[in-house]
């Protein structure tokens, strides 16, 4: 369970209420509810986001919202750990010796790649078998991130939709002067769900969905040249300082003496 | 069809005549009828993009609505599959015998690649002619999409245009108070077009559009793969191997082990 | 000439009219026209672009509106005829014989990339010279796009400040309440003059430049691709596969029996 | 001294002021004169550059101002044609006797260029070493742009501030009516500055920049293309075929017969 | 200490408090303090960035506030001068006594680079490893220029909130004409405290921190060169050239004749 993002959306979520409760009691929130605003804003903006994709897109796009809440299995510090031990294995009992260890891996990709180079495969096309595989994890990655994209440029606009329509019945009749400032509240209550929808949920699920999506990426990339660099039956040691390139100087102290060959 | 863009539309557009009405009877609409703001804005944002482009192409970009509602017949699962086949053929009889198979395929570009393959064309040639085509076929698409997208600009443009145009009329004669809030009202009416124009309708559109593009040029890729590694005399089981990374795990599992060889 | 520009453009004038007069006489444009305003946002919005330019760019920016109303004459399918007649021409009686066809070649460019095979050139050299030249082609066009879309930047941004003087002067004394209105409407028609600028005239002319220079870009890079055909002496019938790959479904079918060899 | 910037300045002043006195006489033009408003915007619009770049940076943003009233000594078709006297020279007496040719060399980069060439640096370290001159070159003249750009984008953002501080002010004592609109004028008077700011002064100078930075890259490459084609020993009118693909239509008139070997 | 980012934000400050007080005494600040204001857009800013970011990384970009303050000590006249004299120990006494040497470089990149060299690394493999560096040093500043750059979109954005809260609780309840202004006033202050969290705080430090990356990638690039030139053994004279290539002209002139071999 990652704790910021939801620590996060609370505190947003906490101050919006507490701003519109202001010195007053809880009622004064009841100002901020109302039904057709609510249905004009989000079910117009979802209205459109589910016209612009198929209908898979729009529900898996949907789910990717459990995603931001999870911490990520992989680590680069362990999954270079990991890319040592079997070169060292490797170089020892040669690349066969890999087959058995894949039954620890829990990485499809690291298993894909091990999997590959155990079968013989050429480096050329190990490497390219791999990289089409990246191309395409971003690919669907940012067709989700995409979805949560569309979803806060929408929500503002059909927040602006409802508050024209609200104006406009308004400024029809203007009749009744003690009515003009409740119903231009009203017209400015989808203008607030739409900023809401896209500041407080949909643009932080989007940055976060391509800050997973690059750590994702960046692991890969260290798998590949790991991967190939075991192949090419590389010096452990030489391995380890390639690959702890893509460390931060932080993360890099994890690596004692133990950690090489 | 695509039931998804369809039910997005009608519920956007659902929901909006639900916000005019409000508690009302459905008389209230009326408010938000206005045929001098429709024609100005709605005319003015077309004849904006009719003088940005040659007649055919104008033409050619508003028909192009009926393309988000239709379900594309590729499917990346059965090409991999119609691949993996042509490669079974390839391998026991010869390339000559995928002559009598393109009868059955019904994919322009697919065949065109296998006919390139029988006559025995350069490798190297047959990829640059299949790449000049997505290349060109991605550029006719994104004409099409840009088509979509400059009319989601114009129409808010023109919409505000209107509004200023309204403004300022009303603005000139402030003498009957009574008449401010109507005149108001209608000026405001052409920024509602303008901006339901641009999120009802450009803007999805464009979008659904380039998924449809993303998806086809995806699947030619794969088409160019396949077709080069067939000509390869490649091993239909490293075909497979190499195609899936195309795909996401959930249309992976669409292969069973009789997918293979 | 081209019809849609002119077309496009008639039509968003004439509605914009149409809105200023509504039901009233044609006096009511009258409205509309203040002299000041004006000055002060085209002439603001283009002495900006001046200052931004050096003159030579400046007038030749201002020129390129002509252009938008001219059809190209070069037309793809013609092009690659010529280009198949070229290369039945060279595999019959050399690359030589090709010197005198030069006179009938009506593209300063075709003609350039003939005359250097016919003098023996080397194709690498011939390669570079010829996309030299459509990369500078390509950076003459994008300044004078780029001259139009400042200018579609500038007139909003110099109708906002002619609004703001307005407003000053306006608030400054509100000591006539009758005049208040009216002022305002003044100085609300440089906004409306800067979102005419930019909507109406310039993104429109910039657009259309844009696609005259893709469709010429595309039409060079096509010719190309023929003339180093021609001076590898593929065979004609290779050089229009490799060649209608550049053209849309439609265009192909312009290809009968008879285009071939 | 490029007249047409000067021009197109003093054109955009004068018709600021024109609008801002409308029929009465210069004194209305106090109106739009407030000193805490100037220093609000200027000021923090400046302050707010400054705190984003080292001093050094900051002065020497500051004064590049001057550069866009220059015009560039270099000319494309001078180059060329020294180019190709440069070219027959070496033809004629060998590599070496450029050597004192270089002392009428008026560019230090063309200079730079002969004097590698002199002596005998390999072409590939040519090349290399003037590219990284070219990046290097760019990379200080995009900053340059970059600081006009900024204070582009703060003016506008510092004129919001400033309106923001009076309308609280205004708001917070609304006792005295008489005094609501002058206080609003002065308060639109921070936005009409950080909008003159940006339109009248710094987007035209970044855009100009933008234009010498351009024109002066490109001369660079000709001047690089043509060094390489001299060390190479091309024939000058190869060199000359070659060059001239970077002029314009009307710049190669400038080359008659005499102009080759 | 960078003097300049302190000043500007000093100015920046001080001129707002300035405008805020006017002619008045300082109590007039008073109408711009308001708790709940700020909570809501500060509080909802960073709640906002919390749930977009892993909490490591959320910390991380907060504390890269202080870096805008400090000077680099690295320095590419120092540099290039270093890698001279490397380079010519190297031609003296050959790679291995450039062992010692290390002891004495300050910068861990450059202390890298020429131990792999000293190891006798392939030169391939050198730059792989020490551009893998840069890549990911330039991907983590990334990480942290775009913290900033997402808390300068999410303050205004949150400032609105706030204003369409206030404006919304505001509207519901006008029986009190006198509070009106004031009322108003609060719901401006957030838009306020948005656009000043944007523009005098996020926006410059998310600038001032890209400039300093870009110099350390710029001067680790120079390092690579110099590294690659020392192990290729080239002459002093030439590695001199080439990376004075680096530098601005006025850069260059701390090269007298005493810098090169």
């Amino acid at each position: 369970m990652d704790i910021a993002t939801l620590i996060g959306m609370i505190v947003g979520f906490g101050l919006m209420i507490f701003g519109m409760v202001g010195g007053k009691d809880f009622g004064a929130v009841q100002s901020f509810l109302d039904m057709p605003s609510a249905l004009i804003t989000f079910g117009g903006a979802l209205g459109c986001i589910l016209s612009m994709n198929p209908l898979n897109d729009f529900i898996g796009g949907l789910k990717t919202i459990t995603l931001v809440f999870k911490v990520p299995k992989a680590n680069e510090t362990e999954t270079i750990k990991t890319i040592i031990e079997l070169s060292n294995l490797a170089r020892r009992e040669g690349l066969l010796a890999l087959e058995e260890s894949t039954n620890t891996l829990e990485d499809d990709f690291m298993k894909k790649g091990i999997m590959l180079i155990v079968d013989g495969t050429d480096p050329e096309l190990v490497r390219s078998i791999l990289e089409a595989e990246i191309i395409n994890v971003d690919a669907r990655h940012q067709s989700n991130i995409g979805f949560w994209k569309n979803l806060a440029a929408m929500g503002p606009a059909w927040g602006m939709i409802g508050t024209l329509i609200g104006l406009i019945n308004m400024l029809k009749d203007l009749s009744d002067p003690d009515s003009i400032g409740p119903n231009m509240a009203v017209a400015l209550v989808t203008t607030l769900y739409g900023s809401v929808l896209a500041n407080w949920l949909c643009t932080p699920v989007a940055n976060k969905l391509g800050v997973l999506n690059d750590n994702e990426i960046k692991l890969k990339e260290v798998m590949i040249e790991g991967i190939l660099s075991i192949q090419a039956g590389e010096n452990p040691r030489v391995i380890e300082e390639k690959l702890k390139s893509f460390l931060s100087p932080t993360e890099r102290k994890g690596f004692g003496e133990e950690g090489g060959a």
